[in-house]
């Protein structure tokens, strides 16, 4: 070893030690004849005092940022104490010192405020590694993955490994391909997740499996997607719903404790997908604040469990006559914003992103009267009656949006969560738990990219996620075919409910699965549903269908989005900050320059060649 | 949950309480009125019983094997006790049952020997999951895996993921490429190993790194190699070879304790390579039996610390006078082998895949005679000497084999394993580690691959493997170029030595790595000796030499073979039995149908087509 100790582990119990110490030079600090260096490793920081013999010694061979240096020296106590870092009491006094590697001047400071921008970070990712706050989310990293596997283990999970090179089925998101060379002509895909491998050892009979494992998809990178991300991927054989519900949110209560030392006994909250979207506009609420949605209009085909309250708004006021749904929020305790504030919230709504045509305010002023920016068209009492439906005390501000069902409530949800963030509702250290469930087993795709159709049912989640028992005979008793695509809502299967549920943290979904399909029939009938043929079931699908024939019990799982968990339980809301190496937007990794030509050999022994428009 | 209890926990203990069991039908039996049912899940068997009143339900439903079942009834003491299995002294009385899911006859029986053939086991590779040897096996790569984590965690390694879609720079191994739909004809590859990156790693500080990953290799495949296989990846900063030593058998030796509850308390034994070609033929020597080589004739160029014993053989024999080598092992206890056998050995020695023209064997009589098959060549006092030689007891077998040296080592090896295993020498449960040192660090490529020229160096670990410290002066004041092809074997480079390193376990390796260069001009000199001209070196290792610029520090690690060191452990020579879902030996997935043809949608997104001879 080049060391007998570490930079982090040294205090006023070693003084009198003789010791040696190897790491990177964070600063050097001159005083006439001696010399002070702050010595940094993985574990901590060290100060180093070079007297005024080895002072010569450093003239001769002058130590710069980020030099590797091995020290040898005795612990002294400092005289100036530094009481913020670990090993602030004492520093070692040198009785000699080697250059290991000396270092070109970086080219961004190694601080944790670093003055280095987003792409020079990335070039020099090696450099950014280095800086704490990095540090830090790659240790929290690992800290959530050994508390999940501990977790897992003790409660019978076996980690499985599953294939890396598989069949392309594509169903939602593009695949990424391998051309197979000792298989001319094919190719293989890389896993969008092991969904299908996990369910085929339910089948064999592994009870519990999980992997923490990487995952791929060919997608156009929105802001924060990487093309591979990591899962945590359960199964769980013999078990209903509410066992995967109470199985995975220990897990997360595990990880809040190992990790954040946080205890989270309350009872994680509830809540049916259609409540989500009726009270919060949105199938990931944040739940550590209210402001819920007051649903003033609605369409009759959604939400057909609910009364409307649309006689609240009757009136002369054309924007919420002519508008599909209006979607009230209160705003606790803006009811003094000026002028200003409200018209900044207005141009806030009509951003592209956003796509309202304007914004209906009613301040509820403390002295109990109402003002608001449709005076003209409701009388006070009207005006009241609204606030109060919206939940709204005296000292709020109620806003309301007016339009077409799904963009409206989009709209409030993000209006909502914008309004939580700037009135400080959303504390990065207050973690809020929800699971939402019954999601809807399909959507309705009006335009379908395949250009086959005008339109066709789509699996919400996967096609493997069972409906509710309740709803298994609705699915097998009726054609998926859309007769008018006007009305797909009301076709029967746009009310079938999934066994479905997602894991929601803080407004982010964290985690989400299904109890799964596991009759060959069941299966058969939600690939037809989907649109696929007999020959294309086979085709893609043959392995599953022919491994339910042989005794498939019954099973779910879910799984859990580990770079997302990662940053959230860290912070942050860039996934890309917990991962070591991660790509741009457009897929590249800049650092070793990645994706790259290949030689012609390869393209010779692949026998594939290149077709660029 | 399906159940209360699993089939693997019941006993004596729990008998009256009334439990709900679930999974699948491993045997029906019927007795008159009653039948018995063994139920099988992950955990263990449990013997259901039928009363007269529920047969008469099973006569309605009939049960079959491989039908998952859900069974309700009370723990009641067996009468005739079966004391192979833990719940064997229980039966369940059942009070009710539910058919879960009914199964087609399996196409091979579910049991640990099984009628199946591989071919059709491997296309129902979920119905051979669930047979006890093959979950056994996967059991044992989970506690490998769970050991080597627990251990590496207490020794202050850090899990960090590295990338998966990386940079094609082909130098041993072929990649396996993934064309880039937004990069338009450019390509990823598929890791080989996550070298460079754990070296970054290193560069960054992360002091100790290490990663359970799977690699990807597309090479031909030999018997028990696949395209994708799982690594132990590890990284140390600021340490010697003898740091990583001792580190990596103390895990071997943790797995050990934890998977096989042995206590490895011998010192781990270190061979230098010459040593292991010297005495075993081999630089994976399987140390559990002696049976070493005697070298009687070598080539003056190899082993040149060596003496020659040559004289032993002098003599009127054509095949020893004209062989390059000639070597002898002595087998215990054999002198009494009959014509027949002597010949069948020579026969196993001429087979083409050792290609020996014969064999000469010595009989050692217990009576202190010899008899050999070279009589009329040499005295007995000269069988004697050889026999002496080659340490031969009275009641031994010399077997000596002659040729061209490397092919003549090779056969005396495989000889020599061949009949280590007749003897019983090597014992499954008997493991014996063994480090392997100072390899060389270039090989000479006499036909070089691509064409380029008639010979090259290539790296025998990889390029980034440092010489030994000693060696570095010959590497930088030598030109590689050599001369005269036919004399690579004078030239320095031959004898460079590098600082790398082989965990050997009972013959086979089982992990192997180096220090690494941490120098960029050391680097760059590697990279020139490797036949890389400049630019090639910025291209495919630009960031690694980029690194190298800015504090590098000394560091070194290692990878073990998961899938080679899990069967190892678990008796097996085969891989492929530790791996859930194995490609076959052309690198298909024979139960998916993997590599498959891809849409034309996607040859056209990817902007690349076949190309096919």
């Amino acid at each position: 070893m080049f060391r007998t100790k570490t930079c982090g582990e040294l205090s006023i119990a070693n003084v009198g030690e003789t010791v040696t110490l190897a790491g990177w030079v964070q600063t050097v600090r001159k005083f006439g004849a001696i010399t002070f260096v702050d010595l940094r490793d993985r574990y901590g920081i060290t100060q180093l005092l070079f007297g005024e013999e080895l002072n010569k010694d450093l003239e001769a061979n002058p130590l710069g940022r980020e030099f590797v240096l091995q020290a040898t020296g005795t612990v002294t106590e400092r005289s100036s104490k530094n009481k913020n870092i670990p090993t602030g009491e004492i520093e070692i006094t040198l009785s000699s010192f080697m250059i290991l590697n000396k270092s070109e001047v970086p080219p961004f400071k190694i601080e944790d405020d670093t003055d280095g921008g987003d792409d020079l970070r990335m070039k020099y990712r090696f450099l950014d590694l280095r800086r704490n706050p990095v540090k830090k989310n790659l240790e929290l990293r690992y800290a959530v993955g050994r508390s999940t596997r501990n977790y897992l283990h003790e409660n019978n999970f076996m980690d499985i490994e599953t294939p890396f090179l598989i069949k392309s089925t594509p169903e939602g998101a593009r695949d990424f391909v391998v051309p197979s060379r000792m298989n001319p002509g094919q190719f293989y895909a890389l896993p969008q997740s092991p969904q299908t491998f996990k369910q085929l050892l339910m089948v064999s009979g592994y009870d519990r499996y999980y992997q923490i494992v990487k995952c791929f998809r060919d997608e156009d990178l929105r802001a924060d997607r990487q093309p591979e991300f990591t899962q945590i991927d359960c199964e769980m054989c013999f078990v209903e719903q509410e066992d995967i519900l109470n199985m995975f949110e220990g897990l997360v209560k595990r990880i809040f404790k190992d990790v954040k030392n946080i205890d989270y006994t309350e009872v994680v909250e509830r809540m049916t997908w259609e409540e989500a979207m009726w009270q919060f506009g949105n199938d990931k609420p944040d739940i550590r604040f209210g402001m819920k949605l007051c649903n003033l209009k609605f369409p009759s085909h959604t939400f057909t469990t609910k009364e409307s309250i649309a006689d609240l708004i009757t009136g002369e006021f054309g924007m919420f006559n002519d508008a599909e749904t209006v979607i009230a929020i209160a705003v606790p305790g803006c009811a003094e914003y000026t002028r200003k504030q409200t018209d900044e919230l207005a141009e806030w709504v009509k951003r592209p992103q956003i796509g309202m045509k304007g914004l209906v305010f009613i301040k509820c002023n403390a002295d109990g009267t109402y003002k608001s920016s449709v005076d003209k068209f409701y009388t006070e009492d009207k005006l009241k009656a609204i606030a109060d439906a919206a939940g709204a005390k005296a000292g709020d501000l109620v806003l309301i949006l007016a339009g077409a069902e799904e963009k409206t409530r989009k709209a409030t949800s993000d209006l909502r969560m914008e309004l939580g963030k700037r009135l400080g509702l959303r504390k990065d250290n207050d973690f809020k738990l929800l699971w939402v469930l019954d999601f809807p087993l399909f959507e309705f795709a009006l335009e379908d990219q395949d250009g086959g159709g005008a339109g066709r049912w789509v699996a919400r989640h996967h096609p493997f996620t069972s409906p509710k028992p309740s709803d298994i005979d609705t699915m097998i008793n009726n054609s998926p075919k859309v007769e008018d695509l006007e009305k797909y809502l009301e076709h029967p299967y746009a009310n079938i409910k999934a066994n479905a549920y997602d894991m929601v943290l803080n407004g982010n979904e964290i985690g989400g699965g299904s109890i799964r399909i596991f009759q060959k029939e069941l299966q058969q009938k939600m690939f037809a549903a989907l649109g696929m043929n007999e020959e294309e079931q086979q085709h893609k699908f043959g392995f599953l269908l022919g491994a339910f024939e042989y005794g498939a019990p019954p099973h779910g799982g879910l799984a859990f989005g580990f770079d997302r968990l990662c940053s959230i339980l860290g912070g942050s809301e860039s996934i890309r900050d917990f991962i070591a190496f991660p790509k741009n937007n457009s897929g590249r990794d800049v650092m070793i320059d990645a994706p790259s030509a290949i030689d012609a050999k390869q393209f010779d022994e692949l026998q594939i060649k290149l077709d660029l428009k």
